[in-house]
């Protein structure tokens, strides 16, 4: 007994944290070995890969090569991309053969399809048959498609089949499956025609037919369904796994919970980077200049309108001479013009998500959002108007020019607003993905929209 | 054969868009309850909410009426926040507690600490006691820690029990759970010592002691574990659930994944919300009013900030009259600023996520930073340099003007991009959200500085 919770002690206690790091990396210069090996067989590989993330190259090679197959592989797909890319660059094409045929299908495509296309082939001639063929018809689907993410192996039974012979089933792939949540039920054109959960087999009589016990109100995707749409599905219908079938009806394969949570978190991650414009997701063992790369393209169009921007504002020139004081408030547009904006465009993304839209929900979001942006625009008007009366004297900023200010906030706010939550929706309809109306390129294009309404208004009103 | 088809059509069929839930509403206007019960029999109740979210209060309301109490439990879990609160406004205690009583013990939770606190009290005091105990405790823990969302239901048998010892466990509690995954092992203190698989049940001989077949290395968290922390975990150790247990290791209860899968796309939307300013999530029945309430605070600390920022531009006046083209590339170096400050700020909050940081990282991650604003400077100011050479006249842009600008760009591109990934960091350590990093207010204060220093160089060289 007490074995038992110094056990769980251990398993607790062995936490990554830089300590931890630090000697592995010392275990590793002094080429200790048999210590290095004795501390990975206490981890979970999804902690190894942690570690390992931490190491230099050189480092990382070597303690991914004291891993056992199956553990290598486990460690191999929890890895960095890059550091991932690194590794397998130094190893030849019978290892890692060796490794992916540990691997789940879908993995297994993951990593065969990161490969520089020689060394894939040399790596899929070398897997056995079956699994090079499953992993070769996995390539083909797009890497963000249901097919993409699905496992090609499951364990299944046919319709004529009995409880026993589903148990029978599952203990013949007992070994194949780290875990098993429910088994499918194929007619004899292998088509899906329903779904037994393992508790069902528990608690019911052996000799019962499979049909009898089975689910039928399937939910299922198509291997071109697109991965958000999946995680979506899951999502609304809290399942664990969830079949990926042909038009026929034949089963081709599964998508568990597990990778969904990995799409979920991309796709959060994918909304932000758009946001923010990186062209691409970070990585932590990014280098200096890849991160630069990752950053810059954003950067550059921002850049560039801005100095379209600076063209526009020089052709008020005149203008601006004589009202020097407009200049002074020119952030003040841009910066609560561009947050309305974002504000909406953002509510508009994440409310469209992968669902069709309706035309009398746009119309009525888009209702709703007028009425947002009249109300926002009035309270900051008059928010704008009081600060302004209180801490500029009347010489400098008079009252008829707050006037205008505040005039060119409500339309700013009211014209961002409503470009903020329409660009989104025309988007979606061109089929393009709605998230661009968040980044950079639409921000700067209503700064330029904003500064011209806000010129205009001054110049008219006040020369 | 073809009768099971053709149900499996009719599930692919039934699905919600604005046709179906028309409609319903039609139905509802004839009160024609009898075809709004057969359509709602063959619906998931993600779906019947999906429709109810979309009805007025008055028709969502007599739709929901017409639900058996386990349906209406599992429809009001997924229903918009705003619209479940007004619908059980019209229903009494005595129906309220009927229909938590159907749901898992988290979910009644959550319904109940919804309800205002009279009402609250007199469900749990309708519901049975050992229901009514276990809601009651739940109440106890913070909404966002792991005792939070756990359901205190759960499988489990004593250690000196046999395989088929936990069939029978299983078997006595089949109706009570909808899914069963694992089942836990007790010692008699109830403290957790192991996990079994469904799938170690059906492969092992009935006969076997169940901690035989248990998994030992066990990953669990405490009752006051943050839910974002369980999220991480479950993701990273691609678990299906995760027991809760007390500092003594006795078990409390089990957290599921489509609860964190719940988490997680509510973390990701939290992040987002913080950078565009929002102060609440929006739902799309939020009205009007409501949104303008969760959009207008940041929206006005922005305001206030630019006015300061505008006062500081008032107090250059001198400077500008005599430079005014200055004030034509304001809005690019705040632009760029404040891009490179956001990019650098969310991929940091995003690497820190839950995880401890550690300061040897941290000089290693901001040394990447220093390096990264250093190219970027360079490729932007080159880029800036090139374009105002080529578009403005150098009698309206001197070339000794652009090299200073050029200066300002890359000094506010180093600052802002050090704030940005900084800021977060010092957060953390506060123990504050990071987050907050990449919001309005930051922005808005980098956008003063950036404007400071532009407008200090420019005096400085110029005049």
């Amino acid at each position: 007994m007490s074995e038992k919770i110094d056990k769980i002690d251990v398993r607790d206690v062995i936490q990554v944290d830089s300590e931890l790091i630090e000697n592995i990396s010392t275990l590793i210069e002094n080429q200790a070995k048999e210590s290095l090996m004795n501390i990975f067989a206490n981890l979970h590989p999804a902690d190894i890969a942690e570690i390992i993330n931490n190491l230099n190259i050189e480092k990382a090679s070597f303690a991914f090569e004291l891993l056992d197959n199956e553990t290598a592989g486990e460690v191999l797909i929890e890895l960095d991309e890059n550091l991932r890319e690194k590794l397998l660059k130094r190893i030849d094409a019978e290892t890692i053969s060796d490794i992916v045929e540990e691997l789940d299908t879908d993995d297994a495509t993951d990593i065969v399809s990161e490969l520089p296309e020689e060394l894939a082939d040399a790596v899929l001639e070398k897997l056995d048959r079956e699994e090079s063929e499953d992993v070769k018809k996995l390539l083909e689907y797009p890497e963000d498609s249901a097919g993409g993410i699905m496992n090609s192996d499951f364990v299944y039974v046919y319709e004529d089949n009995t409880i026993k012979g589903a148990i029978k089933e599952i203990r013949k792939h007992a070994e194949e499956f780290e875990h098993i949540y429910h088994i499918y039920v194929l007619n004899h054109s292998d088509q899906l025609v329903g779904i037994v959960y393992l508790k069902s087999l528990l608690t019911n009589p052996l000799r019962q037919k499979i049909t009898s016990v089975m689910e039928e109100d399937l939910i299922y995707v198509n291997p071109n369904t697109d991965q958000e749409e999946v995680a979506a599905l899951m999502d609304k219908y809290d399942l664990v796994a969830i079949p990926v079938v042909d038009s026929n009806k034949v089963m081709l394969g599964r998508i568990t919970i597990d990778d969904v949570v990995d799409v979920i978190n991309e796709e959060a991650s994918e909304d932000i980077q758009k946001i923010v414009g990186l062209s691409e997701e970070q990585e932590s063992s990014d280098s200096v200049f890849r991160i630069s790369r990752i950053r810059l393209p954003w950067l550059i169009i921002g850049l560039v309108l801005e100095v379209l921007n600076a063209l526009i504002l020089s052709n008020y020139e005149a203008s601006l001479t004589q009202i020097l004081v407009a200049t002074f408030f020119m952030p003040i547009v841009m910066a609560v013009g561009g947050s309305s904006g974002t504000q909406s465009a953002i509510v508009m993304v994440r409310s469209l998500g992968s669902k069709e839209i309706w035309l009398k929900e746009v119309a009525k979001k888009l209702g709703k959002e007028l009425f947002v942006s009249l109300i926002n625009g009035i309270v900051l008007s008059s928010i704008l108007f009081s600060l302004v009366f209180l801490f500029f004297s009347q010489e400098t900023v008079t009252i008829s020019f707050t006037l205008i200010l505040c005039l060119s906030l409500q339309i700013i706010i009211l014209f961002s607003t409503m470009m903020g939550a329409a660009i989104p929706i025309v988007l979606k309809k061109m089929g393009l993905d709605p998230a661009i109306a968040t980044g950079p390129f639409v921000t700067s294009s209503n700064d330029i929209i904003g500064l011209l309404i806000y010129l205009s208004l001054v110049t008219w009103f006040m020369l």
